[in-house]
């Protein structure tokens, strides 16, 4: 079972351009984000994938996440630079062609007004969506973002800047993918286990992913398995209320701790979020 | 181009495996720590894939890696929770079966030695790899890794533990890369522009990008587009030799070094490394 608001939830890929991602320079801080956010808005985020700021590479991630997802969010690559080839490849992977879109040229005119006015070459690029993508406002930078609803599914390509990024998911792609969110809740609790090995914890963990509804259970090791072993244990479960997703949690918690304190653990118990 | 040590340079994949880092819940290190490794061994990382903790899923990705790289690195999922299944999905790509590996046993044993000395089913379960895989030492926990050649490739399996991951492919897994590696100097170079925007300095770094040899020029807006601009300007080379790499580098900086000052730009240059 994959990460989840249940098997039947809607799911998502995340797509991240940028060679600055594959050469290590850059860590992907944006795909964490977007994979916190879709799975709190419902969705199952099924495969991230990062590709090279090259048009081919792009449109074959998208075409593949077109295939496997209901929606497909791609950060990067929206810039005024040579290498700001994103929407080509939405375009490519879409069977469409690449236009100059009126609505994203009056952003990016309106966003130069403030600076010199001056609309050059790569200026102008940035409006250059795919045929019937929707502009979405960049309220922090220059870049607008793409929106493309095509055959029940949506591609949301955002900048690759965090806080561009950010603003522009809370702001223009939330609100679309809420029309489609699964009506869940989802809580997330945890608890911190000290003294037990997690190879030792390990039967408890499986019992408690066992609990029922929809429910995940992880642990991560956090000090060393041999010595001062430090265990954190994460639950993540979903129902139609908020009062049954906690008790789906809190259920799941329940048997990991007190296996840990068979085994003679320490437990420290998270508030649920 | 994606980034390069030049077009023929061996060809890698990233696959990291784990529902944490599709949840947002863990950012995703391990890749960028790969991705500069690989980069700076003289390997071309053509994409990263994160996939959650499922045999098929990653089966799909090592499968998909090995039809197009030449190294294949996984991370994650190698512990003793019933949710470490990333050697069953290597095996599953390859079309092999997972047996109980006599070394990597051993090594299991050794660890657990000085913990308590039990060999639990959870504990026996680090020792299965895919059949004719070499186990990988472990310096800092219990899971041994795995690398298995075929066919002209290599698949390296690491665990998700950061620590652990990174002494493992240092001690174990780049000597083996190194056999492979192509005889390049990889040289890294950057400059920081103030004062010029990311769109106006685009022409400058398009040009730089063209100076020839394998070089990889990219910008990156750090400040306002608007306001006050602060763009900083990457340049990745690589050739024979460490000098003529370094050549190449700062070549590609000086052009947009003058541009930038053309424009009005005030420019703070980093030292190569």
């Amino acid at each position: 079972l994959p990460p989840s608001a249940g098997e039947g939830s809607p799911t998502a890929y995340v797509v991240t351009v940028g060679n600055e991602l594959l050469i290590g320079r850059t860590v992907n801080t944006n795909a964490a984000w977007l994979g916190r956010r879709l799975t709190l808005l419902g969705f199952r985020v099924v495969r991230m994938i990062t590709v090279p700021d090259d048009v081919g590479e792009i449109a074959s991630a998208v075409r593949e996440g077109l295939e496997r997802a209901r929606v497909v969010v791609t950060t990067g690559g929206l810039g005024p630079t040579y290498d700001d080839v994103t929407l080509q490849g939405v375009a490519e992977a879409l069977g469409r062609r690449l236009v100059l879109n009126r609505e994203a040229l009056e952003m990016v005119k309106r966003f130069y007004e403030r600076l010199d006015g001056v609309l050059t070459e790569e200026r102008v690029k940035m409006a250059m969506l795919p045929e019937g993508a929707k502009p979405l406002r960049n309220p922090v930078g220059a870049a607008p973002g793409a929106l493309v609803e095509c055959g029940g599914r949506i591609i949301a390509s955002l900048p690759g800047v965090p806080r561009e990024m950010e603003a522009m998911f809370l702001e223009e792609v939330e609100p679309v993918l809420r029309r489609i969110a699964p009506p869940v809740s989802i809580v997330e609790c945890g608890l911190t286990v000290k003294g037990v090995p997690e190879s030792l914890l390990a039967p408890h963990v499986k019992r408690a992913a066992r609990v029922g509804g929809s429910v995940y259970v992880k642990s991560h090791p956090r000090g060393s398995e041999a010595g001062a072993p430090v265990v954190e244990v994460k639950v993540l479960a979903s129902a139609p209320s908020r009062a049954e997703a906690l008790n789906v949690a809190r259920e799941a918690l329940r048997i990991v701790g007190e296996g840990a304190r068979s085994l003679g653990g320490e437990v420290v118990e998270e508030d649920c979020s």
